[in-house]
């Protein structure tokens, strides 16, 4: 089958098309043809050579696909050949064939299309994960997301909506927080012409917000704590501006902050399965009902991969980039 | 009445006898006549001018009391006049009587002499909500807590012990260790002579710690998250070491590491009185059945708090100081 792998990190130009034999899925997994798969930034970052696969994962990026299961491994009862899924995997959706832990997958409901089904499985978990179990995001609270148009950020705006969140996102130009703000943002902060805290203090009329969902680290940690009302909880998922960050230990002891974070590609099967569980009866019946769908951005031909990252590292898209295999 | 007050703030000579009006009970409030009150570390913090009273609380020193119910406020029908109590108070205990709050106050069980009752109040609710509620520690799991010998290292050893953790503490000296190891610490480590870092990770074979009860931060937080485990946390309680931390949040996210903390004084009325009932039921039956006891040094009567002051400075002391008034 052809795939996209790369022989060295580098640039977007390193990922080529490769053959590979198919992979046959063992107990628990099945073998998905895929029809998408979802572009993310630990696809960057692993291409970058800053994010290497787990023990045991593929070696090839991809870490989620839409597809119809074509093979099933030794016991596997839950899903049949033929059925629509979409699925968070360890890595390989880049590729026409991909496993999938059964634990993984969701059914792909009728009012979603295959390319939009592609588009959810890794920001619907890390978001699930992050911002409400991690996070304890709860209705009436306010949130503060960093990236507002990424796909991270729309899913986690969406989300939040649903759930009785209000929702502040930062974005670096007015067109993306327009955007923001159809996409259900209440309120949609311009990075690069105005100081999100001193708008965040403003917005929230000097409180504060409960969560602030952190993809940039660094400098922005310091500034994020400035944004957070007492009992506030600041959640890391990406690291994009740095690794390093100050923390005045009195003000998280005083102003009994919590700071927490994760990833998701290293978690155990048991641990994504149960998440999926969770999902499948909270949030899954939101896109079930058409009531949400993921925002998408652009679709790329497998071959062109590379012209796939070099648009999510160039900043200018909104919402989902997917591979159309 | 006669009590501990001090007009500037400075070392321990500042700390002279006052005389005051006795304070008037408000509904929900007993006036106590004290036997006892606890001497913490907050109040030498307080008596430096690092740590004024919260709004409302009284101006003098005192977090925790031993007594009898002299004075009911209005309303009050759960607590009775002559009722032996011991009381979290928002300050004032250095003193021959003192308010407290009817849900801060439990009753003295006839196992506990009043003195020992006086030392339990601020170390107990700080370490339940701490490392319980907070820090999530349960049974089967280690936790690292510096300050051994101090009166919230020994409470928490006590404590961990009884519910089923294995602890490990940091003490100043080889005498502190062995006090520590005989209260109930599986193991100690002389931070003068070894490196906690290098020991835990000896100790627990690489793994790391679960939980770390931290009353140093400054650049012990970076050496705590060295001994964690994956899901550890990290729970700060003081800044004794100062308050500037470098953070790695790419450690933080990838370990999945939760950084927290709090103070108890500025918490709510409402706040305090959860959390007793919360001691009374899980903590409090250890105490009336005599299976833990609080580890006593020494007591000073209430005119020579100066010198209670000046042995904690010092820190040659092991367990908790008390002034008897």
């Amino acid at each position: 089958m052809t795939a996209i792998g790369f022989d060295e990190p580098g640039g977007p130009e390193v990922l080529q098309p490769v053959t590979v034999p198919v992979p046959v899925p063992g107990p628990g997994e099945v073998l998905v043809k895929v029809a998408f798969a979802g572009v993310n930034r630990p696809d960057v970052v692993q291409r970058q050579g800053k994010y290497p696969p787990p023990p045991g994962a593929s070696p090839l990026p991809g870490l989620e696909i839409s597809g119809r299961v074509v093979a099933l491994g030794e016991g596997v009862t839950k899903l049949e050949p033929e059925q629509k899924v979409c699925a968070l995997v360890a890595g390989g959706g880049y590729a026409e064939y991909c496993i999938a832990k059964v634990g993984a997958c969701l059914p792909v409901p009728e009012s979603l299309a295959m390319e939009e089904a592609a588009a959810l499985p890794e920001t619907l978990f890390t978001v699930w994960h992050n911002v409400f179990e991690r996070g304890w995001a709860r209705e009436g609270e306010t949130i503060l997301i960093h990236g507002g148009t990424s796909g991270i950020g729309t899913m986690a705006t969406m989300l939040c909506r649903q759930f009785g969140l209000t929702v502040i996102v930062t974005c670096g130009s007015p067109d993306k927080c327009a955007r923001a703000l159809e996409i259900g943002a209440d309120h949609a902060i311009d990075y690069r012409t105005s100081d999100f805290v001193e708008e965040v203090a403003r917005i929230t009329h000097g409180r504060g917000v409960d969560l602030v969902l952190d993809m940039v680290a660094g400098d922005y940690v310091a500034r994020n704590l400035k944004c957070l009302a007492l009992d506030g909880r600041h959640v890391t998922i990406a690291v994009q501006g740095g690794m390093k960050a100050d923390l005045n230990m009195a003000v998280v002891m005083t102003r009994r902050y919590t700071l927490t974070g994760s990833t998701l590609r290293p978690r155990t099967d048991s641990f994504k399965a149960l998440l999926a569980q969770e999902i499948r009866a909270n949030a899954w019946p939101l896109f079930e009902d058409g009531v949400l769908r993921p925002v998408m951005d652009t679709r790329f031909p497998l071959a062109e991969a590379a012209a796939a990252h070099a648009r999510m590292e160039a900043g200018d898209h909104i919402g989902k980039i997917v591979l159309e295999i």
